[in-house]
């Protein structure tokens, strides 16, 4: 099985090392002359041979319509396409009628795994037809992992993408439970060792799982995370997931609280609060906090405990 | 009519002029000597005369026990003591088992109107029987705004703070509500007048209310709120709300996703975002911030638009 | 003024009615014989003479973009379409861009008011150029409240949908904030008279606003709302502003609430929560109720008060 | 060693076979006669020996106090009474200082496993002295699962019961997130086999784990859950969670969104939603549905696509 990989970055990178462990002949191209082996696309088709010739696609979501458009002009009947990176299910649609006005095929694969992935196997979620598929099989059986889970052929095009985009939604939520219980646990002064509770949560309990394990290695490291700021990015696939809820009248509460936590974690200053503390000095004298002011440590001011004695507002 | 008045802060002085006002006799006690009446309690009610003696507590939550307890000794049968503070429904009850021991009645009342309520009158909650409620209304008479509204007798002991406690909330979720929209228009580049809009929206709208307007007389203050720190402090009433809210199963997502972004707008760093932080460069070889690290504008690489070209776990 | 409208429903009949009451010559169309002021859209152009032609669409969503293409055949040069109906503001610049193939200018505009309108005035946000809204400036006249609000030139193309679809959003927020509230008082046995209790609050509260009377209108017409079922639709502008807010990482958490409430409300059975009874289920052996079986009032077995005094898992 | 287990339901029995599984001696009481091993409490504790005698009650919270003020008088110095069941964790400092005024030590134990730990052993937190914990430890070591993990001390009397209840808060936020993505992958037409997409999960992902398992086996018992209703209890220590976040100014809106979604499981109609539908006809016009109206599908109108082709307010 010879195959085509465009993008060698950290997820590519060891995708192609897993294939090339499970005998897969792997040409990948990749912008940075120390990873590539191909010297543009062109050089990639052409190492690829006869048709039917299989291309799997691992960029970003900016760079996929160019490196189609490209695809569409080097393949031809019969090859296939896998878009395997981070992109939106909306996408795939349009990709696959573009790929298809030359008889190209069209197969969209959400993968997770992360920096694990080139030991345990890349979990995959594959959208698109049952005969290009097939084509692509024995690339997804040396990605996944070993035993009977870690890959589903989840429906028609578009299909992959989808299954992957609500995992990452799931998975924000999940982070979040955890991390939701880690405050709470390290606010109260009722347990003494917070990272000893998340460890012995391994067995037993019914929050055991992989996340979880994750976060012990991480405490283990850190045992107070002391040294990581409660800065998160997000990806694509979270705000995806409530935006798709939105288009359903589905209700993804829990999802949506954790996207949004990311967000506000993002913010030096909410101009939503901002607002708040001034109707709040507008209707009852609250004392507001100019912009350089570090008077965080007035909680006590908090519940009404004031300096005169007196009741508030 | 003669009452005594508990607490002459910024709430219980303007109270105490808005009684005069209305040609009530106050007696008032503070124990700053500059506001006060009387030398102490003893004094106030010693100053009252005959039965029945009125005495309005206006204290913040944490002096009003040892203040009940005082009172309880000084007053007697047929007098009312009346607490007009910003206290917990729960506290009603057994402060009024507490006085009934003596005889003495008791009515919790629920005030509104903080700076404004000395020209406009205070709105008032009241909870009690209607024999006491008899006892006080011409004090809620002088308090109250002119008009057909702003004072009910909301029920039994308690009802009066519980009235109280979820106007409060109320109050919560509609700031909150005021502030994303806010948060929106400053944000997008659409709009370009963001406090004209807000001025607009006074008539003719579905939103236009008071907050409303205070909004709009912060913003003619500050346009862009330059000078305000997104922090907000949280008094009892929105926590109490959400309590009474999970006591009763009855959900209230708006109010309290109001009360948690006050939370928020207190924390430095949010604990719970370090452990998510950490699981994301656990899994995905994501990097994390450390706590001195200033990376709050690398947002290009959010959603994807790496550097590499690459893509991303 | 002569100007066209577009849409006589109920909204745009309101609309004709108001302005022709402040001297407007309106030609109004409506595919209802009964309603039109005109035989087709060619007429209504026919019938309002020489450039600048003025035409309001006000027309649901899926109707606009053939009405536009059927007016850029119809208008020229000078020309100005109005685009008044709950449009989606990222349509706004393709629209303006299509109409100024053939010089026809283009505004869009929020309008607020409701059935209100009529009498009061609508609240109007238009975008669009400074040229354009010179043009229409008698007909924003004439349909704004009187007084100093009501009206704001909010920004360019799409600036108008903008505001209104914010002001929506926070509309939604103020209603549910308003509805938690109700349904804690009521689900509360503290408060004897829960319509008394908002009724008082019309007067020197925070939370006084233009809804807060109309709930006191719902509850004088029908006290407990036992006639209403607990049921509510949401327009696009919910849903467009929960959107806009992850667009722009702008963390919305009371308005999104505030949209899910009523896709629940839509629910006969949560998928998402046979889910959770189906997990609890499987670790806990707690019972599941049947599609069809009905035991909603066992709440007693809730926290634990179980039959037969055990612990549960 | 020998202990008492008072409470021998569903938790408790199992409890007691694996205790005697691993040679501890269970002397059980549950009023039950069918299942007891003593007659009483006083029979119970005869049935021990001499001191320290070890007694584990598993009993609804309810039950508690009445079964803690009997083996107070049953009891003496150096014997040791573990609360194991789902009690508040607020109420463990003032059991443990009862007790203590006869010299009897308590430990606070949180246990998971449910229906799965008879086989698996249980996850225990622990809370109290180590005097204590080491009298009681052979009994957790029977009780907790092979391996490292699944038994911390977590800290002084009431840690056990808090890290539980952060556990089941967590547990909330974990099925809730599932749960969502559970509605969403069916309610969108993309993905043809839901249940394979969760089956495929199990490996290679990032939200593997225990729940989800359990969530493929309840689909394949009921692939499409038809013979669940979206209808979840909760038992107390989600509610708590909430709590404990809000008393420490921990926002936990993931952990929340979870339990309110329980809360509206259980809800015939939404008196929140019925005042929002009330304020909609107030202002709109929009119609209302009738309590015993049917008209949940015609969400053709809501979305604008009116019937008269005209646009709403």
């Amino acid at each position: 099985m010879k195959m085509g990989l465009i993008g060698l970055g950290k997820m590519g990178g060891n995708m192609r090392q897993r294939l090339r462990n499970a005998g897969i002949e792997v040409v990948g191209y990749d912008r940075d002359p120390a990873l590539t082996d191909a010297a543009d696309l062109a050089d990639l088709v052409g190492q690829l041979g006869d048709s039917p010739r299989i291309v799997w696609v691992m960029l970003p979501i900016q760079a996929v319509p160019e490196t189609l458009a490209t695809l569409k002009e080097l393949l031809g009947e019969g090859d296939v396409v896998i878009d395997g990176g981070n992109s939106k299910w909306t996408h795939d649609v349009p990709n696959a009628e573009l790929l298809a006005e030359k008889g190209i095929g069209y197969l969209d694969v959400g993968v997770s795994g992360g920096v694990w992935g080139l030991e345990n196997g890349y979990a995959l979620m594959v959208g698109g037809s049952k005969e290009n598929v097939a084509k692509a099989l024995p690339i997804f059986e040396a990605l996944k992992p070993e035993g009977p889970y870690g890959y589903v052929h989840a429906g028609g095009v578009g299909a992959g993408h989808f299954a992957k985009m609500v995992h990452n939604g799931i998975e924000y939520g999940i982070m979040q439970s955890y991390a939701e219980g880690w405050e709470l646990l390290t606010a109260a002064s009722a347990v003494d060792d917070v990272p000893a509770v998340f460890e012995s949560w391994q067995e037993g309990t019914v929050i055991k799982s992989w996340l979880l394990e994750l976060c012990v290695r991480a405490m283990q490291e850190d045992p107070n995370l002391d040294h990581i700021r409660g800065y998160a990015e997000d990806s694509g696939e979270g705000r995806w997931t409530v935006e798709a809820g939105i288009d359903l009248a589905v209700p993804t509460p829990a999802i949506t609280a954790s996207l949004y936590a990311r967000f506000v974690s993002r913010q030096e200053d909410s101009p939503a609060m901002k607002l708040v503390a001034a109707m709040r000095n507008q209707f009852g004298g609250h004392k507001v906090l100019a912009e350089d002011e570090n008077s965080r440590d007035d909680a006590s001011d908090r519940l009404g405990e004031g300096a005169a004695g007196r009741a508030k507002a």
